[in-house]
């Protein structure tokens, strides 16, 4: 009996209209209803938001960056707090990734070899070094529901086709590292397809990644610099690979309401991001007719509330004109209420998208227009 | 029948051991419990607090800044959309100052004369003057349950005896000038009592103040850079001018703890101050047995609450470790959570004085050692 368990409550129709399914994940922490999305905790702490707030914005999974946790303040420390669970007060699921991506990313000093990634820290320029046992290790300490292998993503437009090839054999290798280091058996563990743009590394990798026990499979290396036709096309390359694999499939770092209405209508069932949350801080909340920026000043004299049937914290007390005041005042308050909105609408998107899977009508809410407008039907 | 009415509960006792006394207070947004203390919303907000917050950490009755509405939002926008308690959302009571002391310390340029203070603001640069007239217009737009005459405060040691006269009798002339303006019929209307150190000024002041219809006394011009004996002194001669006046009592501007004990000793009914939240947001939280630096490495491994017996949003859930990695990384739940707790300590503190007084036991409470350390009997 594995510790994270995925149902198909509604498989993707015959006729091939939509790649979608309706789904549920069982984790140690709860059950999550797919397709859904994951808000970020960085710092074990999603920006802004505490874990009441979490859950009134309707997260079931959250995720938690290893390489930030790892840097501070250090998984051993939350290993002896009791895990991670306990020491930032979520009692919700949790995912951890890697830290690969952090490492190439966020490192400035930065080697790949066969072994591992030696890099330098963005907080105080100490220099470490991740291998995949490393990192299973750290995930282990910190105690998520699901861990994630270690990998070497590639972004595609930086990267030649050998660069890319390297780097996806190379995460194959640390797949199978990451699988025999791990051993915590209240977590599951989920591995990672690259291959960049190419599709024949990708279908390939695709087909070694699901050749092993994991619990699920991630989708990285996009969600970046790739446009939108290019995404999908890698994730129909990888939908066909897969076949009809059971597992989950997780699309790493894709949050906008468009685009995950795409990638759930080419088989995909869960997404992290830091984008809704990011942009509500710098002022930009979402809502059915698009968006709103409101720094501006049309906004200091708007009664209405961000969006009329939000039931957030921001929209069911306060009005357009109280933000865009606390955005001027600079007032913590903003940031806050703004984050919580964002959130909100994210998972009522997503709420949304499960209800049209289960009723089989995602065709029809893809036809209405822009992700953003259809959010405006969700309960 | 005046919006705001005070009532004793119980008297200060005639052997003389305490002046202070246990009060009640009446208000259109509900009532107050005296002594207490009043929390800081400058700009509409409680920093980092929303209004569910200050219900939880037991505010009663919140301050709101005339002179930072003024300048941004502005009055009459927060007029137009229904006022203050509805434009932040908060039905608790509301106090508004006068804008006297920011206008005075604020502003770059500023001159007074008898009719007013012309001042710039500390956003733009702007120039702008207050008058008695306007201070109370504006403050019948904000709509607060009690505003507070507009007065020429002066910090003691920076004042000759003869500045200090200047403006104690113009505060006295604009005290005037702020009644005949004021007629909103639902808001109460504070006078201020100002005098500086000079003990007969301090006395003529009150007497002067207290001979006017005000709903109730506040004491001004203290709670800035004198000693502890010298505010306790000026006190005294505010009580013993003010004999048995019926009306509540309010030093503006006084926080810390073992200051407002000593001041409720003195006859003191109710307190304001932005000292809790800001040191919070500095990570000192403060704590039955004195304070702790949240900053300081030791409390990365601190897996206890920051206070065992603390029902706050903070110490419920969460490890001063967890709290300190919080601040280290600038993460923006670490001031809400610090606030929430400094704020819960405070009005737990002013409700074991209130408990004191009715039980006749303030002078063993005083007699205990600091008022810190007795706050840990707080239920």
């Amino acid at each position: 009996m594995r510790p994270v368990a995925f149902e198909t409550l509604v498989a993707a129709p015959a006729d091939g209209s939509t790649h979608g399914r309706r789904g549920r994940m069982q984790t140690p922490h709860g059950e999550l209803d797919t397709p859904t999305f994951m808000p970020v905790g960085t710092n074990a702490t999603v920006k802004a938001l505490d874990p009441d707030d979490l859950r009134e914005v309707g997260a079931q999974m959250i995720l938690a960056n290893t390489y930030h946790l790892f840097l501070r303040p250090g998984h051993e420390r939350i290993a002896r707090f009791g895990g991670l669970h306990r020491f930032m007060g979520w009692d919700g699921a949790i995912l951890t990734d890697s830290g690969g991506f952090q490492v190439v990313s966020l490192g400035d000093l930065r080697s790949v070899d066969d072994d591992g990634v030696t890099f330098r820290s963005h907080i105080d320029g100490s220099v470490h070094r991740f291998t995949p046992e490393l990192s299973i290790a750290i995930q282990e300490a910190l105690g998520a529901d699901v861990a994630v292998a270690f990998d070497q993503p590639v972004p595609p437009h930086a990267s030649s086709r050998a660069e890319v090839a390297v780097a996806t054999e190379r995460t194959h290798r640390w797949a199978e590292r990451s699988l025999a280091a791990h051993g915590r058996p209240d977590q599951g563990l989920f591995g990672i397809v690259q291959g960049g743009l190419e599709d024949d590394l990708r279908a390939d990798s695709a087909r070694t990644v699901a050749a092993l026990p994991f619990d699920g499979i991630c989708i990285g290396g996009l969600a970046g610099d790739e446009t939108a036709e290019q995404r999908g096309h890698a994730l129909d390359v990888v939908r066909e690979a897969l076949g009809d694999d059971p597992r989950p499939r997780y699309l790493m770092g894709l949050g906008s309401p468009a685009d995950m209405l795409d990638a759930v209508d080419r088989g995909i069932d869960l997404f992290d991001s830091v984008l809704p949350a990011r942009v509500a801080r710098n002022g930009t909340l979402w809502v059915p007719e698009g968006k709103l920026n409101i720094q501006n000043a049309a906004f200091l004299d708007d009664d209405r509330p961000v969006q009329d049937d939000c039931p957030c914290r921001l929209c069911r007390t306060f009005s357009r004109a109280y933000l865009a005041h606390l955005f001027r005042a600079e007032e913590l308050l903003a940031y806050r209420l703004a984050t919580c909105h964002n959130l909100t609408f994210t998972l009522r998107f997503m709420a949304l998208i499960r209800d049209a899977l289960a009723a089989g009508t995602l065709p029809q809410l893809r036809a209405t227009g822009s992700a953003a407008r259809v959010a405006t039907r969700a309960s």
